[in-house]
């Protein structure tokens, strides 16, 4: 038992926390330390799992960290419960372990603290992608970090910064979208976010995963192997890894999969040689969920579970979650039968206990029930939640049907019109029992004058109704169709739709809308009543034939907390839709991929362009606003600059329409000549202006030459001197750099 | 003008080549040598280019290669046209030039010479490994070459070392699938085939293409860059062409896309560094079609014409198609301007001029056109066709209806049974007049002593009389539906199945079958008369739908010269098929990849495995007999080996039925453990054995220690210790490779 009257070192807050952790390893013996880089979890608490059996790894083994909520099909996810939980495991840490080391809590709060039932839900990741707004993603994750502190945690498993290769891929939802640089600023700011200018007692640390490269898995499969080469790690799936470590972030999560044929949990290369070494990171390596077993279990790579916890932490792992006790067991053997050197735990150790210091858990690892009431899911957090929302609504197409006129008779139908769960996107709760969730039939009926007549219609994947649907779109003047996906379902893997599948839809790798939805746009447009077609989806769908039949198409991803209300204003024209598509939306599965950025190829047979068919339905960049806008020149403070320097690129913008409206505009740059080939266009930047009817303004972004650079054969990054093409607005220039010596 | 009175060392026969070459090379200009490094095409002789501007090109540039005949679009390719302009064109080259320096002819006699009208077409790449025989493979390369040298041309491009990784890649139906072990092993005989014991006068350059990663093209379009990782690289792309590299071939060609950042023609690092240094390949590099002006065209790693010269060059390149003077001006200038060193000049001169000697050119550079036709189309290189094709047959379906009573009534129907070009595939005679093709109709008209009627009821893409087709079944005992695809149609690029497309079929980057096809069968299949289903076609399709409609259903690939006959040979049981899938056949194109080897992978969330419909429609090494075998227990002569070492797998097989047929047993492997990730599945050999009814005999494969190796993460080839299970039949057993220090 922990005597808090001796006066020991580790517990003197006066002193400087490297001098306390150093105290405290002294102290520790090896059970104790390997206790510490293990963690444990407690996502059904009551349920399959009992608190008891938590707290005895924490008393008996040392166990010190928990993930306390956060995996799906966790139940008890209500506020009270939740914060009862922790207090109750803190305390048990705090008085019945000789040290009295606190936990350290994980969780997912991908998209805000969305799996405490009062928590606030963000847009996913892509959604928060469209909106082209750092700042917002920002502060959207410090909220996050509120309500996820405010409930006792500590370590937040986001941001994500996989970029998004297959959207066959059923976490696509999860990422910033296709483009590495959208994808590395949306993550910093993300970090930013959640950790403050530092953590300290009212920051979360934050984890960049899943290193290195998880967001091209083959067929769409979750966690199979990247085929990557060198040049796509170093050029596309690291840098928003870079991004984010440049940000500070604390720690690091490998992802499931191979690369390079090497499981990145077990990967010494990876981890220590790239991330430790040639990145400079230094903080904590934590395992995602049973990513050590996989390697002997799944990849094959070592024989047995002793395999693994070798070869995870002679790769650089910190801390190794889910199978705790076990894990630490093998760990401490391998120690004192000589297979690795105790200099490797205490390195982890110090990692690890650091974190705690930072985060003031020896001084209050406590929270306070009133407190976490007043702080998660308040009014202000959902508004600022409508906010994001909004600005994440991308207008595909539009032939006027849009804005509605609030007095129009609309049917609303779909199965996202009113479902809450497809709503709020993966990483939620997935019972909203007790979450107030805003749906968009609930929004359209509060806002329209009209007659607001609700069919469903058709589920995701199954027929129902759709007589009655078309019955009713018969006497309405609009049809707003919700359609999309489930978030994937963990019971039929990452791309399931359902678990039988259809004759047509055999399995979610087909990304076109499953039958029984494509019938009830069918059976609505036929009535000649317009169809609004609304897509509530984390991923995009090849939706060629709803864009034929619909007279509009929104995109609203899976929006949260709020969505509803933000796809409603967003109908009625009291918000301007301003989202861009953060990926491609493709014409059919068979044309994947079909990304902005491809590197260009010869057609060494047949035309010199491939037919137009190969172009993606709607690309990366695309999203309408309801008002016009007008680019004058691009402007840049330099024409030529040098490595290090950077030049300002600016272009006037003039809302030459007669309602206010959001412009947004993305920079592409492109290299005349490279050493290496590049893509046909890389995002460097993007900016976004509201402007009332008439008004102008300037669109301003800084491009370093840094930015224009690319990774050389031997792995470092080099600017190429040479003549780089500049896209903003809609308008074209050119900037060259120069070497420094020239 | 050459004077042959004057007694010059290079054409000296009795001297050796190598005093031969450098005396010749000690004579040469500058300018004669860069003529010796580039070739000119003369492929639409008559039509677009004027023989006499290639003339022009010998007498006044020195042009030393001339590419005849192999590209799409020729004409003229009749025997006696195609000898008489090559020994035109030599006769100039001989007594126009100052040296008189024979041509080097080169061609794409792919799967025979095809090119030429007369000459013999075996079954394109795929149905050739669907044969597993490896002697098969060598000698009709070796009559291909007989007939190539026949009309004399002297580099054959050929063999595709690429291994086929995408299906919709147009170019698939020239690989030999997507095993590298089968890609590598009749690669290999292909080159020994072509150049018999060593280059002579009666042998053909082989050309290991394309190198070195091509074969999984981003979206299947054909070129678009290679997104491997190094150990892929090592581990699949590579191997084949390390099989050619073994068996002697003279010639590599480097791949048109980019591999790791950097296009093949213009790489130091893989041409140089890796090829020439690393796998010690010291013949000629030739460049693909327009290779060299991609870099600057498309790729854009150059500016200009110059700066492609210049870094092909520089990265190794020996000989330079196509744009012939133009790059030998520049590569002259680049030269006299200090840029490049003239050793690279001669280095390259070396070689080609060696390959022109050990060819004996330059005793004799030309062909007698009566022996041409002596040896071009002879019956009996037709009945060596037709024996390919045979072996070829694969059953992917049967309940039953197959064999057919040759007595039956039997509609014969689709858009191809009776197209000789689509029988050929790719790398033919466009027009096949004067090509004498058996097509399935005439077989199945020859071979039945019933009622045949046909209706072709469906072009390719284009609905047709399906009502004559189905009204024509009512009356036929069975309906033997030849479906497929064109081989791709150059104006409209690799993929293409037709120009315009359909609602459907935007593009052929969907493999189902096109609608009008599956209309085809759909209205035949409702006649109730039972459909056997023929696939002529070069790649896998997503047939599920018909494989759910025939009663059997065969795939025939693109069978070449005598393919309607192996066809109805087949269908009346005159030929047991024994062909076994090179490549897996997928259920929809969203599930691709399907390749048996797949790399294993976590399923992290979800259930164990993946849901059934992951698994392809037919998997590699699938393929029916219509007799059936018994295999008994697997036995090796050693069952520990140690690096350096073989073991002798062997495996009794019986044919247990009324019939005599062939068993077809692949060989697979799979490792325990592995420090990096292995497939799980790799294939490592494989045997065929001809049995009469109630036969016995023994298969028997080489399993070598070596082949159970990997690339290490410093790219060296290792054999890691271990225990590998072995999979012959139906049959397991382990074999375990010790340390020889152990």
């Amino acid at each position: 038992m922990a005597d808090t009257a001796e006066p020991l070192a580790y517990r003197d807050e006066s002193l400087p926390i490297t001098e306390r952790v150093e105290d405290l390893l002294d102290r520790m013996t090896l059970d104790e330390k390997v206790g510490q880089l293990v963690g444990t979890w407690a996502g059904e608490l009551g349920e399959t799992k009992d608190l008891e059996d938590v707290e005895s790894e924490i008393v008996d083994h040392g166990v010190g960290a928990v993930a306390s909520f956060g995996w799906a099909g966790a139940h008890d996810t209500r506020l009270d419960e939740v914060v009862e939980t922790v207090n109750r495991l803190q305390e048990v840490a705090r008085s019945e372990t000789r040290l009295g080391v606190p936990l350290l809590f994980n969780v997912d709060a991908v998209h805000g603290h969305a799996y405490v039932s009062e928590g606030t839900a963000f847009p996913n990741g892509l959604g928060m992608a469209a909106t082209r707004n750092e700042s917002l993603a920002e502060s959207t994750a410090a909220i996050t970090a509120d309500e996820v502190r405010a409930t006792g945690a500590h370590q937040n498993y986001s941001p994500t910064c996989d970029v998004a290769r297959d959207p066959r891929w059923g976490r696509t939802f999860e990422t910033f979208g296709e483009s590495p640089y959208l994808c590395g600023n949306l993550a910093a700011a993300k970090v930013r976010g959640y950790q403050g200018d530092g953590l300290d007692d009212s920051s979360v640390i934050a984890t960049a995963k899943h290193f290195p490269a998880y967001g091209e898995p083959v067929r769409g499969e979750d966690a199979s192997p990247a085929e990557v080469s060198e040049y796509a790690l170093r050029n596309t799936f690291v840098p928003p890894f870079v991004e984010a470590l440049r940000a500070g972030v604390d720690s690091v999560m490998p992802a499931y999969n191979a690369t390079n044929g090497e499981p990145a949990h077990g990967s010494s290369p990876l981890l220590t040689e790239y991330l430790r070494g040639e990145l400079g990171f230094d903080g904590t390596i934590v395992s995602d969920w049973n990513g050590v077993r996989m390697l002997h279990e799944d990849h094959r790579v070592t024989a047995d579970h002793r395999g693994s916890v070798r070869r995870t932490r002679e790769a650089g792992l910190d801390l190794a979650s889910v199978d705790a006790v076990d894990h630490a067991e093998e760990y401490r053997s391998l120690v004192e039968a000589g297979d690795l050197p105790e200099s490797l735990v205490d390195e982890s150790v110090r990692r690890v206990l650091r974190l705690k210091f930072d985060l003031g858990l020896f001084e209050d690892p406590f929270v306070d029930p009133e407190a976490a009431d007043a702080t998660v899911g308040t009014d202000e957090h959902r508004r600022r939640s409508l906010d994001a929302a909004r600005q994440s609504m991308t207008l595909l197409s539009n032939d006027g049907q849009l804005p509605l006129d609030t007095d129009a008779d609309v049917l609303v139908a779909g199965p996202n019109a009113d479902d809450p769960i497809n709503q709020l996107g993966g990483w939620s709760v997935p019972d909203p029992e007790g979450t107030d969730v805003v749906t968009i039939r609930e929004a359209v009926e509060s806002m329209s004058t009209g007659t607001v007549t609700y069919e469903r219609g058709a589920g995701i994947d199954e027929r129902a109704d759709v007589d009655a649907a078309a019955a009713a779109a018969e006497n309405a003047d609009v049809a707003v169709v919700a359609l999309g996906e489930n978030w994937y379902l963990h019971e039929f893997g990452p791309n399931a739709i359902s678990g039988t599948g259809t004759d047509e839809f055999p399995n979610r790798t087909e990304l076109e809308l499953p039958a029984a939805q494509r019938d009830l746009v069918e059976a609505i447009a036929r009535t000649g009543t317009p169809v609004v077609g609304i897509l509530v989806t984390g991923r995009p769908l090849a939706v060629d034939r709803l864009a034929d039949r619909a007279a509009s198409l929104l995109m609203a991803y899976y929006p949260g907390t709020m969505g509803g209300r933000a796809v409603a204003e967003t109908l009625y024209g009291e918000n301007d839709p301003s989202g861009r598509l953060p990926i491609s939306i493709p014409r059919s599965t068979g044309q994947l991929p079909t990304r902005f950025n491809y590197l260009p190829h010869p057609t060494p047979i047949g035309p010199d362009e491939h037919p137009d068919s190969y172009d993606p339905l709607f690309p990366f960049g695309h999203g309408k606003s309801y008002a016009t806008f007008e680019y004058g020149e691009i402007d840049l403070t330099e024409t030529t600059i040098e490595p290090g320097e950077s030049t300002t690129v600016t272009v006037p913008v003039t809302n030459t329409s007669d309602r206010p409206g959001t412009a947004v505009a993305d920079l592409y740059v492109r290299p005349t000549v490279s050493s290496r080939v590049r893509p046909v266009r890389e995002l460097r930047g993007f900016d976004r202006v509201s402007l009332a009817a008439g008004e102008s303004a300037t669109v301003e972004i800084q491009l370093s030459a840094e930015s224009l650079g690319l990774a050389n054969r031997d792995g470092s990054r080099e600017v190429e001197p040479g003549t780089y093409t500049v896209e903003l607005g809609d308008r074209e220039a050119a900037v060259t750099v120069t070497r420094a010596d020239d």
